[in-house]
């Protein structure tokens, strides 16, 4: 249960309501997830965070699909079980498929494995490493 | 400074030579960074974490380059020194520019941002995102 | 569910109601929530929370409604679900508004995004910034 | 050592330059940190974070001193070491005592304290938390 | 609800079959837990994570129990919701009583305090501490 | 460099000595490490960590060495630097061998992975598993 009250498209201002409008054209659908709607009690924040998602994603140096599949890996490690539903379902929107999430948490177990050896061996960065 | 003495090549027991001869065989390259020398204090621990970097890292239904920077993506996220470094280098190795670092770390920080106003919201998972 | 049984007032030792009857009486409140009831398992360690907790809550040299906020901060940060409603639920006591809140994610949110940028950048600590 | 090439004021473009003026106006310094320096790599990246930065942090609903204190919360839970150094300096600059810091440090390690104890034991969120 | 379709024994494939057995011999259970029947979407990774789990949890230079106890104390410092659920069972299992559990915990709240204080007034490491 | 001032011995006042005092009575040392030098600037801080630290450390139903090994697991988990020398230090002074140090890191690097693999995944924890 959210901890403010989701803001829904009918009962939204014009400003919160433009918002939602673009976000829907511009991932083509013909809803809006609980995310924004909980956002919105700020607009302020709605748009801006809106803004940022919208072109950070956009296509760029790096593929859309990667870019959702990094979305992923951060929000599993992190443990966000909102944004591990949501990504995993943009994601799949996507092309992402099931042989392809299976080799995504691979790697993210990996990674989160080898971070605390280091971090808890404690070992120095090889000077060939540096930039 | 590592909590355990690094295991030189000059140094190691056969067991450990043969996974450094791998490791430098697969990686091609012709000398063994700190990680794996710390490692080899316990060369079953050695030969079992390179096992897994080597079978999850190698091509599959993901582009190695693609792990290599979502490797990135959990190291930055975790804020290990040592992993973002080595994974780094290894990631320009295989091709990415500064672009794609950048955009990679602006997709890291997103993702990092609304994973926290997801769960500091606490919004519920919306029906359609489930499986 | 949680992994102990909890201790309700009516089945507890002198020793622990002695700790509920603090806690109600310090919070002016006629209820002992689930964390205290869970941690009552062990006498000391309920105590010992407490006393850290109403010492470290109390009026100091910071408001105690800007200490609910950073708690509310960090326990979103650590995706403490527990924590996050029920500091919640303090910090709306103390005076705390949506308007508050929102913000209050907004920082949260930036700074865990900034975190990662500066960590995944491993950029240096500007000399000014020393003490 | 910063992954990429810090970009420096007389090295950088005219829209680098527009961000970085704009950083020492809006904070009456006359110098970049270089966090910024290593954002300008992405000038599109330098203006977007620079812009959340500027607008979170204003004033609002909150004081923008409690903000840098909650930003410094996040940090240290985070153990990001550069973004602890820099808000430690913006808070102190915005008349942050040494016993404010001390007292901030002491809610920051109990929310972590009884984050995990909350999340380890399961805890189930009382009802009368629920908005 | 797992993000892919859990796989059963009944539907399982010989090489699947062949780890669930392994599994359920080792532990001296008569049934699979839903961790497995997701990793079996991907039987490489299935075979990969429990070899792993088999050689690490296995007796060595330390005690088993205290293994996983350890285990137990990462999954509450991550909030791992069905890893702090699995492995306590498994801890209980081995003998850890609720006197222990709640020991761990206590210290597990304290490191997770302490971290934070060391890295949020980012104190030198003594050099009397560096081996 | 530490974000407060110090401490040292001679120049503190007798509250923070006579921390200072059992501290080094308690741990049958001859110093003070920098961690409570730091805390010193709180003296009513320094006491209550210490007393805490004093507390949950001392032997009861757990060994004092497990106690310290998960203290260093939990350290490493998130990172701190300072914590994972001073507390391998402590460690090893009560008997834990090179050969325990590799075997709980480990069980540390594996309860990472299995962590971030059942939250990515959203596994649900299985009844059997509840209490």
């Amino acid at each position: 249960m959210s901890l403010v009250t989701l803001v829904e498209y009918d009962d939204a201002s014009a400003e919160v309501r433009a918002v939602y409008d673009d976000i829907m054209k511009t991932r083509r659908v013909d809803w809006i997830n609980n995310f924004w709607k909980a956002l919105a009690r700020d607009p302020a924040q709605l748009r801006r965070v809106w803004e940022n998602v919208k072109q950070v994603m956009a296509p760029g140096a790096l593929d859309p699909l990667v870019k959702e599949m990094v979305y992923v890996a951060v929000s599993a490690t992190n443990g966000c079980e909102y944004c591990t539903y949501s990504h995993t379902a943009s994601a799949r929107k996507q092309g992402m498929t099931d042989a392809m999430l299976m080799e995504l948490m691979a790697v993210v177990g990996l990674a989160n494995q080898t971070n605390r050896l280091a971090n808890g061996l404690r070992v120095d960065v090889d000077e060939r490493f540096k930039p």
